[in-house]
């Protein structure tokens, strides 16, 4: 993509109206903007991160079996009746509409897909599958004030699974959880299975916490053997002994990026979503649901992966593999010559693959670009200048060496990161 | 992808509570969910054609050099008063929120993307530039009954450009206009370019309209010259001589899937959208504005193409390229070996890269899985039984001709497709 044809919407500043770090530098970086709080759009390279964490995950899903779609956001007011949470969730937005209906702004989608998932089944021959979504989620949420971290409008991949037995619900649990595990890991996350309280949802759940600072949860961890518990559900303090090896307990700040919940009959139950057994008898279909924050990722990985420059995104989920600046400099002719390299350079990237970001702008000198690329983060820096002669210049954005290269090596540079 | 591991929501027989027959068809087949009127969930089958859908409008985004981004759903209630259409417009949906604050849910971004534009925007050296995003609109619709064609919920793909001078937006509109004659032709559909009003968004506006008896427009239509206009700005009557060549006119329903608007000052002006020209005056921005019903495009086509056994999805937008179907039989030996046979052409056809859609299910006869595939619609389906020995059936769902072919021409064939 060449800089000079697309708008920027880079920052001198960072803005003033954020306390959250992940979203002052995502925002003065131009990968997001702010609606209002909690409500972001997601600019061109914001998108392009979003849409690689949701490859990563989507990648998983599929391994898991599981059949992706898509839900509305607008979900009838009956549905949240019949599960008692239209008067329960506190988060949950309400819309009256013209035709004096109210309706609900989905904050999670039991409420659709147990009565969607009844359509699939008669016997126990139709079970067990699974669905999933990447979508648009709306929480009514008082206190928005940690960027991505908690949104009132976020993208989500929502896993829900169905079965006919609980040993059946507890192998698929178990094959969500090394599915997590595998997606962090993708994404270059530590993220900690941490015991937690399954609030409205179920009795059952574990969550994956990111250790940061910024995180607005806090997590009991032993750094020794892993235990791990959500302080909702163990009121221990820095220092008691762990539960499960004797070592001193740590309280821990944790973003939840993932959450898991053996929902059982809780949302079958409500809406008759039943199958007949072998022996032709009716029984209820036992539900799971796996969550994954996916815009709140990208907020967790600004607030790991930066330095006092800008963003360091790793190759993995980074907007481009690589950023290509052309200094063409102020003599005419020189010029020329140097942007038809750069050019050349770029068309070969492109033409390899590589998702390249290039700046060709004229109007900025090489001082501005750095400062820009620095701040945007991605991982492989080129520099084609005068100076660099009929060599290209590289450097990673998380190292500080330069290293001088023949033109036609540098593509293989970027293929193998 | 294996049937046997997946939900079916086909449906024996079509829905009572739908009147319109893309509604009908989708839900029977399996492609769509309806959760309440105008309101519909995308199942696995029917969020493949719209991401098929999805890109061939994309690709003809990114040719326009557009970049795409993702707005919200929720929007400030402010912004829709600096427009005045917070009154005005009567398919708004509003939302009181716990802090007693209002908002609106986007049933277009106008009122997002002028104010985003501005912090891209200085100079007229920052200008033109174009953005677009692919995501949720809702619009309270009082009578929504035609199935997709006019949702409460529906996916749009809107493009905003951004201007210096009229000229260049005279210029990208004409480009625009190019852009969707493509989309829809690569999505197999003859699309009419019709002079309408511009409704609340601007006094000059295009739409493209596709003449099928269930679309809830009316176009005033020379067939000899194409001169097109909506109803809502020509009232003449069937017959009535064409204005441009003479020739009888005929008054033809249409389904609006794309409707283009130069939006000029209209939404720059209230957001104070402004560049500084060459002499370092203030000027306003010029905007467009570009929309394509993604999901009404699918209803479109399920209104298009079908007869009466089913859908028969052009290849472009078909959810598979190719429905492998095997009949294993009742004698076990034999039953062993044609499924070895299928599930081997099954892994040839996934590692040729073709899309293939596998009725490997044990416990339907024949004639339910011929029944099923008919109802699906894939262009091509390929049966391996013990009839077909070492060959492979091949039939098109378009036509009634059957080929025996060997088992190394299957995959090719459905490459070619």
């Amino acid at each position: 993509m060449r800089q000079s044809q697309q708008p920027s919407f880079i920052r001198k500043d960072f803005p003033k109206d954020e306390e959250a770090y992940n979203a002052q530098i995502l925002i003065r970086a131009g990968f997001v903007d702010k609606v209002m709080a909690g409500v972001y759009s997601y600019l061109p390279l914001g998108l392009r991160v979003l849409d690689r964490i949701e490859n990563i995950v989507r990648k998983r899903m599929d391994e898991l079996g599981a059949a992706q779609i898509l839900m509305p956001v607008l979900h009838p007011k009956e549905n949240w009746q019949k599960t008692g949470r239209w008067g329960d969730l506190d988060v949950l937005f309400k819309v009256i509409a013209r035709d004096k209906k109210e309706y609900a702004l989905g904050p999670t989608h039991e409420e659709i897909v147990a009565p969607l998932g009844q359509k699939a089944v008669a016997s126990y021959k139709d079970l067990p599958f699974a669905l999933y979504q990447i979508q648009t989620k709306l929480r009514d949420e008082p206190r928005a004030k940690s960027g991505l971290l908690r949104g009132r409008e976020f993208l989500m991949k929502d896993l829900y699974s169905f079965h006919a037995t609980e040993s059946d619900l507890e192998s698929y649990y178990a094959r969500a959880i090394e599915a997590y595990r595998a997606i962090f890991r993708d994404l270059g996350l530590d993220a900690v299975l941490v015991e937690a309280s399954g609030g409205t949802f179920s009795k059952y759940s574990h969550e994956f916490q990111v250790l940061i600072d910024a995180g607005e949860d806090t997590v009991v961890y032993c750094e020794k053997c892993h235990f791990a518990q959500n302080k909702e559900i163990n009121d221990a303090r820095d220092g008691d002994p762990c539960p499960s090896c004797g070592a001193p307990l740590a309280l821990r700040s944790g973003a939840e990026v993932g959450n898991i919940f053996q929902l059982k009959q809780k949302y079958s139950e409500p809406f008759g979503l039943a199958y007949r057994d072998a022996q032709g008898e009716q029984k209820t279909v036992l539900m799971g649901c796996y969550g994954i924050g996916i815009s709140r990722l990208m907020g967790v990985c600004a607030e790991l992966f930066h330095d006092d420059r800008g963003l360091v995104w790793p190759a993995a989920i980074a907007p481009f593999d690589a950023h290509l600046i052309v200094l063409s400099g102020a003599d005419a002719v020189v010029a020329q010559e140097v942007r038809r390299r750069a050019d050349a350079l770029y068309d070969s990237l492109v033409a390899a693959g590589v998702d390249v970001l290039y700046d060709d702008r004229l109007d900025l000198t090489a001082g501005e670009k750095f400062a820009e690329a620095d701040l945007t983060g991605i991982p492989i820096r080129l520099v084609v200048s005068q100076k660099t002669g009929d060599r290209v210049e590289i450097k990673r954005r998380s190292q500080t060496a330069v290293e001088l290269v023949d033109f036609n090596e540098a593509v293989p540079y970027c293929i193998q990161k």
